[in-house]
């Protein structure tokens, strides 16, 4: 398997940001989803308790909006972009929070590592807002779950 | 349960940033682990491949590294601290890339966060340098394996 | 009064970026104004003393111009805009100093959030150079004065 | 009246970071308060219609907690502080929403600034979800309510 | 000479933004080149010593495409701008390392200031990591070695 | 020569943060010093013209400051700290302006990386500001100066 596999990577292997001034802006987006598995408890507390779930999400999602903007800047090979839009979206169950980020840009290249970072970074809110009663959470399962527009064609898992 | 369990909320269930100010400085480290799971041949061109693989775990570890500095910037609740020390490390094995982080700080509350945002970034660049490859990649099993130091006693999965 | 009205938040009450992908490139152009009052004895410090007001003016400008660019990063739901100007002036009378900044762009939605933060930032920036002297000023009657550009019409105070 | 009032400035009249290394570390607090005035309508809709206005709040409040944290980035001549506890509480009444921010640190200087500018950008962030509806608010009365710790004396406003 | 020739001052010689809304979309490249000078040993232990070099050049690579991406945040009257490629080279040789940058965007103003932002930090960074074996090195020669696109006409030195 | 030259790098050669976790708090100073080589022209414009060169020094001066607190984001490697002092001089001569920044810490690790930095940012800014009238400006000789504090010795050039 040849260089070419790795965009990132120039033919001798050093890092670089890829060249993306020939592509063309299209709109494009993409949507990625990622779970916080933590104690049934912990889910009750969210759920039911005197503990007003509606604040730890809203945080959560602020954070996960912020980091999606903010993705050119974490991911050292990203290039930055202008998001049009940033939705995050929770859903809780017995035992998990599943979170659900979908981002959109019209620009030169694709938003699944926006959507990513925006599912991993709500993700790491979630958690540290309930880690005094809970140190054993696990944060798992971060997918792309779909991506559209741009010349590499879709993708959906 | 109260909400005395959620120590970023108050009594009214609103968000802050808690009181540290009467904690004292202490030593305290923490280490974290994700895995970044993915397709053998994605492995491979990682481990035998034309592709120096140094390149891109060198990225991964300064993104990973640098993360870790931010969280208090990443996450919202999260205090900013002076990090004494930031290591991450990569193992890699048939079908995915482990990484483990260990941040040190004197300060007044603990580094979970850090580190577990140092294993994030560090995965999501991992993702983001074989994406163009492997997009069914999934970032993985995000755990505190360990923290000491200061007084709400030490954790060790 | 439906949900309509506030743009920032879904059907369901929950904060999104919201999606200004279907727009269109337009040049839009916003104007704010801020006032600091101070007791006219700083005023006259900043005016007639030895301190080179010029300086203060300066540091005072170059934080607003900054702040204007980092707009998308310090208020949490607006978009990231690529600004093409960014002025801010000062008139100093009695016992206030007033600023505006005006603020351009070419892009899918308007810059009234840019200007005004340019405003808040360049106040705060000569309350701190201040407040050594002067603990009673305040920041006051910060408004959009003008806004051009866009599909939803323009706007003059 | 001489330079010493403006201790940002040198004897020449020039923009420094004033040296800090010979005060001691004490418990330092501020409080600042500011309003954001705006139609009756408008505070009707946040408070009874469909609207949820805890999101509201809590975006707005994640705002200033996070803008307090990097109020050494935004401001150009204040020392980065490790801040102890930020919070941020809201007053609506009929025609303005009152924003109270506190801020705590154990440091060598105080927190005077970043408290205003916990005030001021949760203001501006209000201001952003509520624009679509209400173009005429203004942001108005911000102020130190008061200061406590240092070796300059408290103040109370 | 008259105010025209710095056009980042308004006709009053206050700093400004200055205004690139009428100016087109073009593709724009600049390349620039730093040297950092250092003791024989140094470089030595550099190339041929138990030290890695491929890990300093790659921290270093990575850091310098990161700041030309925030190259719009450090110099503060500087356009942000979406670049749409960085590269950084490294030349070895007796007594120095030469770093070479080049940058590309699709936009509106060039990009020399982003080019010779990454060669400065780069160079930086190489210092960081070399200063504990030689507090000597000179970081010099940085210069725009080439500018294409856009109205004012090519540049090369 | 050994690893043990290079502290950022572990016994493997890989980039880590080196602990400082068990060095003491002492106050650090270091002084640092660049010039920006320009056309004799240039530096009359910056003097004599209509120019209000303060507010370039204004500028330069602001950027500098600004950069040195954030030059633990910057710089890969290096540690946050919180600086005590920052001083930004400018000595202008026939064909070159040389700047000179010292920074102050009380802290456990040197702030040399702090004052090149803000010597860095400042020359680039200078540059900026002139770009438009003298292409062939160089930033050079951006050495250390000095440094006092700490465990491994004072350095003087």
């Amino acid at each position: 398997m040849g260089n070419e596999a790795f965009s990132h990577l120039d033919p001798d292997g050093k890092a670089r940001m890829v060249d993306i001034s020939e592509k063309q802006d299209s709109k494009r987006i993409a949507r990625a989803r990622v779970a916080v598995s933590m104690a049934k408890e912990t889910v009750l507390a969210l759920k039911k308790g005197d503990v007003p779930k509606g604040d730890v999400f809203a945080v959560a999602r602020v954070a996960g909006i912020q980091a999606a903007k903010r993705t050119g800047e974490i991911i050292p090979l990203c290039h930055p972009l202008m998001l049009s839009s940033v939705t995050v979206e929770f859903e809780v169950s017995d035992d998990k929070v599943e979170i659900e980020a979908e981002v959109t840009t019209v620009g030169r290249t694709g938003v699944e590592m926006e959507a990513l970072t925006a599912c991993s970074v709500s993700a790491l809110t979630i958690y540290d807002m309930c880690k005094s009663m809970d140190k054993t959470m696990e944060i798992t399962d971060l997918v792309l779950l779909q991506k559209t527009g741009g010349s590499s064609g879709d993708f959906s898992r």
